[in-house]
Formats: structure tokens, C-alpha cells, sequence
């Protein structure tokens, strides 16, 4: 819990009077004053996160926490669970969608098991954190223990702290996990206050039956469980998730240390939650790639006064979406960096322009 | 006028049976069916644009070509039109908005003079394709003649052509002119029927009074020269453009090449306009980067019945918005060609899907 209570205690509000030096910056370059719209805006985003009127983005991180999930016993995914093993491997060995997006936009990957279900081969390309096997069903009881819940966003710290140490600047974060929609929604219910029925989705693809069963699952988790929405500890332990209490840590830890965190998809989102609720001013140094079709996506994002980068139905997470949103962090960012000023460049400004 | 026939002769509809073939192989990727969404989509659209279904978007060209507006002596820029070879010569010493994400995105820039108001300075980095010392105002007749429009497209053709022996896999289009969103105005409300009040919108920076003055001059310039919403020639040399003309060539030469047109903003749209009016098979070769908050932008699309990848609220031009969908369509291609499939990767399927 000290790691944890540390790390909280380092985030701080950021300096919001670097906006308008930002704002001075790029008025001065070669371009019509806001002519760049939601890319300027990116831009001043991300110098009062870092604090850095001349930030850098090269050193680029995803972060892809993968975990089991006892709740699959009740039949709310499309696939089998033997599923996230699988993908891990896939993950190592580059041949998954996150590998290509992040080789495409200039990213590392890491790959952390925060709890899969089996043991998984040792490889270089691979960190353990295990916490548990698998979380517990939450349909019978509490997904896991407290204890377990402090440790999986401690072990989120540590993951995030082993690579800040080999320099970053900018991560993502994404997720594997077969049923990890379930937990996500069941978070995203209790700590937006919104009905169960207007959170859940179909997943990687459930069909009506499977969408009627999944609603009815999490309802019982949530009543056998009585999870407390101001305690986001009390509700990871209750309703699940090892990656998504990894994920949490992950972005303490990048905040507290003023890194720019770039939340993938509905998984991303829920651990983004959480985070939120241990820290609100967490939320200022987040930056949310993209809405997925995921219904209560959208809600978790106003919850928090969040507004997505890009609208591309994307339902795959992983961190795909937090790495085509990374590049469009980094162009922003070469804009306020690289562009030539009027003055520079020998430019004429708007005729009606009053000399300083 | 030969050298435009010849080109629009080559144009054919593309070959919409592998859009099945390229679904089949997304299908068979490690991820849900469907999960990337638009990506998924645009990856289709590019195997159906290029006839290839493992095509490259290694060699990324943006054509930024430049031209001066008779137009601008009646007060419809906030900018001086001195701007427009300054801005030619901040291309060419690559300081400039296009210049950035062009690197950002691995584009190489070629700038091209098709009217500037002045003789510009030779660079290796400038390509001279000059119809005329800016065009005529068009308040007070046509802009140009119809033999002045024929050669600013066949300048177009002809740009592309020398590029494409260099090797072009893609291409975005762009485009700077002081006064250009005034004769793009006239072109939308022609070509696609609506009237001048819902397609004119504040450029670079008009404020009410500008704005009001904007309407005022395109409604005195329709009424002037009645330009034939059936002869898209006629729009052109009447209501002004040679950077708009040389953008329509480009257009047409690629799409005769099968090679995909990344569509920018405002004034490029209507180079799309005029493009689609001359030959409507055009529409499926361009992929629109983004939507402009200049009114008509939407309007044009929606007429062409385009969707654009990105809303940032820009409204630069220059090809800044083409640069960034490049980057988004070069990434859909890399997942439909790099990542693994479910047997290469030992994957197994959703529990429910049958076998072959």
C-alpha cells in the first residue's frame, strides 16, 4: 500500500499558466492563428502535462497487461479462454495488431502477464507479474482479494518505473484478457452510476442471447458483491480485473512522474476509472485516443470530461487505438517544434494585425 | 485538351469483388472479425482502389500547389496576397505546417507554382507549371479563359506523371492561394446546388463584416458569369482557381494510375468537385482525411457522399489534413499485410464459428 499511497501522493496539478506561453508559441508560427484546431489544442495539452514548453515525444511505450478472468465460467465472451496465453505469444512474437500499429507509429511494446491463467514460457520480450491465476468468479464473491487488487496496481508502479528508467515520453495503454469487457462494464456501472443495461456491450461479439446473458451476470456480481462506489480499491477487488488494476498503476505512476498517458479502449478506460477515483487530477495528463462502439465507452469518457481523438469503431484494445493516437500526440507536438515563426520565415501576418 | 480525354479515358470502376477477398483475409487475422473498424474498412477500399490485395504505401507523395485569386483586390482575406510566395518559399525551406507532417508521416512534399502572382525564385525544390500571373477577378468576368483551365488540369496530369516515375504508392493533396476559399465557395455552391449562404464560411480569419462581404462578392461573381453547373470546365474558368485546376489533374492522373487520393480540406475538396463532375468514378479512388469547419466542406462531401477520417477543426490547408490520413491508410495496410493469422499463430477461433 506504500507504493501506492507514494506514488498518489507525487501527482500534483499541473501548471495550467503554460497554456497561454504554448498558445503565444504557436500564434507566432507560420499559420493562421488556430488554423491547426483540435492539433493545437493537443499540443497545449501536452506542454502542461509534462510542464515542458519544448517537450520531445520520441520515446514512445505501450503497455499491453494481460489477465484471466474467473467470470468467463458464465459464458460472456465470444471466445475461449485459452484465448489470452495465446495472444501473449502472439504479442511476443509481433504477430498481433498492436504490434504493427506500434511499429508503424514508432513505439516499443511491453507485454506484462498480470495473471494468466496458465504459466507462460519465459521470454526477454515478456514481464511477470502474476498476481493470481486468474481472477475468481465474481458472480460467487469478490474477484479477488484486496491485497491482491494493492498488489496488482503496485505491480503496475514497478512495470511503468523498470521502463521510465530506459526512457519514455509519451505511453499508451491497452489490455488482453477473454471476458474483460465484463469487469470494465460492472466498473464503469458502479463508479458512473449509470444502469448496467446502459453500459454493456457485445464485447468481441456476443450475440443477443450472450448480451442478455452478460447483463444479467454482472447485475448478480454487483448484488452478491455490493461494491462501494467511492472505494476503487473495494470495487477492483470485487468486480475484477489483474490487467485493469495494472493498468491503473501504470497511469499513477506515469502521471506522478508527468508523462503523457494515451487510454486505448473500454478496458483502458475502466483502469483509467479506477485511477480517477484514487486521484482525480489524474485526468488531466490523460489523453483518450479513440470512442469505441462499446456502449458504455462513451459514458465512462463524459464521466470524467474526457473527449476521444478519433470515432473509428474500433472494439479490439490491446492499446491499437492508443497508438494511432500517440502519432497524432507527436505530430502536434513537431508542430509546436519544428514549424518556422513568421518572423523566421519572413512571412507578412494579417493585415489587421496590431504590432506589438 | 487531348492530354485530359486520354486521361479520363483511362479511368474505369474499380474491381469490387476483391472487397470479399480482402474481408476473407482480414477474417482470417488475430484479432475479432471486425474489431478494427474503419481501419478494416479502409484497408477494403485501398485493395479495391489499387486492384491489390497486398498493396504497399511505402512512397507517399503530397502535392502542395500554389496559385495567386484576382478576387483578393474585393477584401475576402484577412491575409495580404504577398503571403503566397512567402509561403511558397517557407515550403521550400521546409518550415512550414506541411512540411512537419509530411516528415511526421514519411511524405515527401512537391511544391508547385501554378499562378503565383510573381516570378519565383528557381529552387530544385519548386516545379514551375505557371498559367498565368494569378488569375482575373472574377466579379468583374471570367477568372481565366477555358483554354487557361484546361492547361492548369493538364499542368496537373502532367506534375503527377513526372512524379509517378519516381514511384508513388499514395498520394495527398494540398493546397495555398491567399483567397482560395472564395472561388472554392463558388465552386461548392455551383456544383452541388446549395446556396452561397450555406457554403461560405471565415477562410483564414473574416470577421462578420469580411464574412458578409464574402457572400456579397460570390453572389455578385454567379451573377457576372453564370457559370453552367453541368460544365465543370466552365465552373472552373469562370469562378477562378489555377492551384484548384492543377489539383483536379492530380487527382485525375492518380485515380487513371489506381493510385488511392488522400483528399485534404476545403479548397482541395472542391479540386475534388470539379474532378467528380468531369468523371463521377473518381469518388471511389479518394479517401477524405478530415472535415474543415469552413460551412460548405460537409456539404461537398456529402454530395460526393464521402467520409471523412478525422474531425480536428482544421483549416489550414496545404495538404497538413491529407498527411494525417495517409498515415491512418498506411497503417490499415499494415494490418492487413503484416499481422498473423489465426492458424499462424496458433490461435483458436471463437467457440461458436463453424468450420470451413
Amino acid at each position: 500500500m506504500r507504493l501506492l499511497n507514494d506514488t498518489i501522493q507525487k501527482i500534483k496539478e499541473p501548471d495550467y499558466s503554460l497554456a497561454q506561453k504554448a498558445k503565444e508559441k504557436l500564434d507566432n508560427l507560420t499559420k493562421p492563428q488556430g488554423s491547426l484546431g483540435r492539433l493545437e489544442e493537443i499540443a497545449k495539452h501536452v506542454v502542461i502535462i509534462t510542464g515542458n514548453l519544448q517537450p520531445q515525444l520520441k520515446n514512445k511505450v505501450i503497455f499491453t497487461m494481460a489477465a484471466d478472468h474467473g467470470v468467463v465460467a458464465e459464458g460472456v465472451s465470444a471466445f475461449p479462454k485459452e484465448v489470452t496465453p495465446q495472444m501473449v505469444y502472439n504479442f511476443i512474437r509481433g504477430g498481433a495488431a498492436i504490434n504493427v500499429l506500434a511499429r508503424h507509429v514508432g513505439s516499443r511494446v511491453v507485454v506484462i502477464d498480470m495473471g494468466v491463467g496458465v504459466d507462460l514460457e519465459r521470454h526477454p520480450g515478456l514481464t511477470i507479474k502474476k498476481i493470481g491465476y486468474g481472477t475468481k468468479n465474481m458472480v460467487q464473491g469478490p474477484a479477488m482479494s484486496k491485497e491482491e487488487a494493492i498488489a496488482s496496481i503496485e505491480g503496475g508502479i514497478e512495470v511503468f518505473e523498470a521502463e521510465y528508467n530506459k526512457g519514455i515520453d509519451i505511453i499508451g495503454i491497452g489490455d488482453m484478457g477473454i471476458g474483460n469487457t465484463t469487469p470494465s462494464a460492472a466498473i464503469a456501472s458502479i463508479l458512473t452510476g449509470k444502469s448496467v443495461e446502459e453500459i454493456v456491450g457485445r464485447g468481441t461479439g456476443l450475440d443477443d442471447a450472450g448480451l442478455a446473458r452478460k447483463v444479467t451476470v454482472i447485475k448478480k456480481a454487483l448484488k452478491v458483491n455490493v461494491p462501494l462506489a467511492t472505494d476503487a480499491l473495494d470495487v477492483l477487488s470485487k468486480v475484477d480485473g489483474f490487467e485493469i488494476g495494472g493498468l491503473t498503476g501504470v497511469i499513477l505512476a506515469a502521471v506522478a512522474r508527468k508523462i503523457p498517458v494515451v487510454i486505448d479502449g473500454f478496458i483502458s478506460t475502466a483502469a483509467a476509472l479506477i485511477a480517477f477515483t484514487l486521484k482525480p487530477e489524474v485526468k488531466e495528463c490523460m489523453i483518450t485516443a479513440h470512442c469505441s462502439p462499446e456502449k458504455g465507452h462513451k459514458l465512462m469518457l463524459a464521466h470524467m470530461g474526457l473527449r476521444p481523438l478519433l470515432d473509428f469503431d474500433m472494439r479490439l484494445g490491446e492499446g491499437t487505438g492508443a497508438a494511432l493516437g500517440m502519432s497524432i500526440i507527436e505530430a502536434s507536438i513537431r508542430i509546436l517544434t519544428e514549424m518556422a515563426t513568421f518572423q523566421s520565415a519572413g512571412v507578412s501576418e494579417r493585415a489587421d494585425k496590431e504590432s506589438p
